[in-house]
């Protein structure tokens, strides 16, 4: 037996059970609003908690609970997509969405925190249904953690041990007890916020379902919106709380944890969140100032939006307080580049991650040094530290990767006659689990005009990007399914 | 003294004799053709040949004739943007292009093989000066030849050691001897394939004039024209011959040469051809097949349409045979990606260079077996022989540089208010010295709409696409200009 595949299974069923109880959570929210929904809710609900008890059956007693690195990468990939095809349920047995191919995708941009929309009037959706769409993103976000915690490094993913060293109680190289306890600390920590940003917009004036939908997706950095206008017509007070809250969800929720723990010597000794922070500041400062020249308003409008949009897009949440496709080439241009930034690793942010950027920035200009001195050994240092020259080849091979999946991704896409800035939007946007793109999918459109086709690209893209690439193509490879 | 500054001035002074002696090659040509421009070019010629006598007078009798590393940035360098000054004053004082900006960004485009234009009538030019045009290219192209030869592996520059390592009597650490001799002799194939392309241009029924000036900038890899339309209303035989010999101008010379003594072994174990003919076929049949689909046209049109235009990207010479970007999104992206691809290393083609792609992505497949066995040793192997990771670790940063550089140029040229298309495809092609770009600047369109601030950004672009980025960047490195 090469793969434990009974452990794997059981392993589905578990997640499959705390979904249908999610998906049950939205019952309530449907009978309170005296919509007819909650029975195909229900429906759902029972079918895929049936079929998470049926896949628990596999299991025998005494087995070998024994988990190699290859179950690993199964149980993550398969787990994300059993859940989409599952999470999908809820939109086609209502006739909230009744193509499967727009409700897979639908789904699979929840959980992937991604927040792109095939609804075009998300208004006249029942508040039930609307309830679970932002529920699959909080359940995306808190499955990231997990992930980032405990499961990527394990898995040698992409540089992840360099946040893995960062957390309490993690060694590399295998899971240990006290991750458990690690992870209930962070969940507490991300439950907490989400429920701290859902008082805060309600009594800065939000109503409650909207107040704590919005709080659901902020914290999951997902940005699946109540509203047709995203955040454009919320009030000032409103955005800046979002703003916040999108800042923390897009910071490694161990540094927040040492935050609270009044350890801030961690958090500023944080490479980091250091760059992470000052990029932040920068962009906002650059796009504001190019918005005095394009827009007529005033400095306090110009410096709302430009930081509302950067912070919106550089932690992937992908909230939209205006129309920024519309301001300026430059502007354009720019907010397509921080598609690839990524917010912080151990976040719930998608995409490239800010500390694999500091890497690349660093060893490129450490390769100057280099060339002029071939002999010295200059390894790349990240909060003081010198790196092992394995992690940083990993990070190049990850950006490299990352590259040609999008590259691969505008061909394929662009071959089903979508448009070259569409194309270029649509599958930065999706890879880097952001939401809006550029083109006709900026902004204030949305994702309903893609061909179905392109629709279920642009899903294997989201899942790619959410499980940081080698996850995925470690299963297409087929050195994986070689004996050894 | 740290820099050996009288020997970079006299090899400037050297190297502006040489241009100041090709541009009296165009008088002649002027009076052939009865045009009064004779005098403006023997006047540049002049003032070139004057300044090179200066900048040689710096030199003393027994002086220290040591060039080192550091003096060899310099003077490349300074080399390339010192022709570009001078060779820019034909146009200047003929009043063929009045601007010196404009005249520079032409010039600048000629010497780096580039073959971007500002001109938007060229037939009008005088035809002594469209020879000069022509000639800086193929200047371009005897220069690129002696410096992936010799110069780059002695700079160490992003794995140039690897054709090094093929090319006959050269070793990575010093200039030998037999270096002069190598030289010569593929510049006597240069010369050798400039005349027979011209020749049977000639032959296949083109003007002699436009037959010489094609096979100039067909052997630079540079695609400047004497036409407005390019190769568009040239006959399928022509459009054969000129693809026949961009195929040969992409290929590394030294290869060539092997092939011309019949050691057809060397031929064909070399990866980076084999890499290099099978991509262009594959994509070839791709595009027609897409072609096939968009346009009522005979499979030979299509056929050659299509090789014609991916072999003309592919080795970054940028001839244009019909307007691309017209036919289909796929093809607009696919032709975009063409851009960044850069011939074969040891050819006169600019980018980034087939065999750094063969590089990255055997690098990136092998990143997924090493993270199953991370223990085991995985050198990246080309032409069956292991590779010193330094030198994968050079081509990676290589990679990386590149695309920032890329991005930074696209950030700065939107910031000029130049669309999102049209500044991509502007910025890649002047970074990899193709040529024509899409949008605004694409296969039938010019430069001359860009705002001045932009043409000098492409200028500088085509500059460090040219030298290999490193070569330009390491000047600007503040480690460069410090004592040690
Ligand atoms: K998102
Ligand atoms: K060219």
């Amino acid at each position: 037996m090469r793969f434990n595949i009974k452990v794997i299974a059981d392993l589905l069923g578990i997640i499959l059970l705390i979904n249908g109880g999610f998906m049950a959570l939205c019952i309530p929210v449907s009978v309170y609003y005296k919509e007819s929904d909650w029975l195909a809710i229900l429906i759902a609900s029972l079918i895929t908690i049936g079929s998470g008890f049926l896949l628990r059956l596999v299991k025998r007693k005494n087995q070998n609970k024994e988990l190699k690195k290859k179950d690993g990468y199964i149980i993550v990939t398969a787990g994300w997509v059993v859940l989409s095809l599952f999470g999908a349920l809820p939109y086609v047995i209502s006739g909230a969405i009744p193509s499967f191919g727009n409700a897979f995708f639908e789904t699979m941009s929840g959980y992937t925190t991604t927040g792109a929309s095939i609804l075009t009037d998300i208004e006249i959706v029942p508040k039930g249904i609307l309830f679970w769409r932002s529920l699959t993103q909080w359940i995306g976000g808190m499955g990231m953690i997990v992930l980032a915690l405990a499961i990527l490094p394990f898995l040698g993913i992409g540089g992840m041990q360099l946040f893995a060293a960062e957390a309490p109680g993690i060694t590399p190289d295998k899971l240990q007890p006290r991750i458990q306890e690690t992870a209930k600390r962070l969940w507490f920590l991300y439950v907490g916020l989400t429920l701290a940003e859902a008082v805060a917009l309600y009594v800065a004036g939000m109503g409650a379902f909207d107040a704590i939908n919005h709080s659901l997706t902020t914290m999951a950095t997902g940005g699946f919106s109540t509203t047709n206008d995203s955040m454009q017509l919320d009030s000032p007070v409103i955005q800046y709380i979002v703003i916040f809250f999108m800042f923390l969800a897009g910071t490694s929720f161990t540094l927040t944890y040492f935050a609270l723990k009044r350890n801030f010597k961690k958090v500023f000794k944080n490479e980091e969140f250091i760059v992470y922070t000052s990029f932040i500041v920068v962009i906002t400062i650059v796009v504001t100032v190019a918005l005095l020249f394009v827009q007529d308003q005033p400095l306090e409008t110009s410096f709302r939006e430009a930081l509302f949009q950067v912070v919106s897009l550089v932690t992937t949440t992908g909230f939209v307080s205006a129309d920024y496709t519309a301001w300026a080439p430059f502007l354009s241009v720019l907010f397509f580049i921080l598609l690839f930034v990524g917010g912080s690793a151990g976040s719930t942010a998608g995409g490239v991650k800010v500390i694999r950027h500091v890497v690349l920035f660093k060893n490129s200009f450490l390769e100057l040094k280099r060339q002029l001195h071939p002999s010295a050994v200059m390894p790349v240092r990240i909060s003081g530290k010198a790196m092992d020259q394995g992690i940083v080849y990993n990070v190049l091979a990850f950006i490299m990767i990352y590259i040609l999946v999008f590259l691969v991704g505008v061909v394929l896409l662009s071959a089903m006659n979508v448009e070259f800035d569409t194309a270029f939007g649509a599958v930065a946007t999706s890879l880097g689990n952001v939401g809006p793109g550029i083109g006709e999918v900026g902004p204030v459109d949305n994702f309903s005009a893609m061909p179905m086709a392109g629709k279920w690209l642009l899903s294997t893209l989201m899942l790619l990007g959410r499980l940081e690439l080698f996850t995925v193509l470690m299963l297409l490879s087929p050195h994986f399914w070689r004996k050894r």
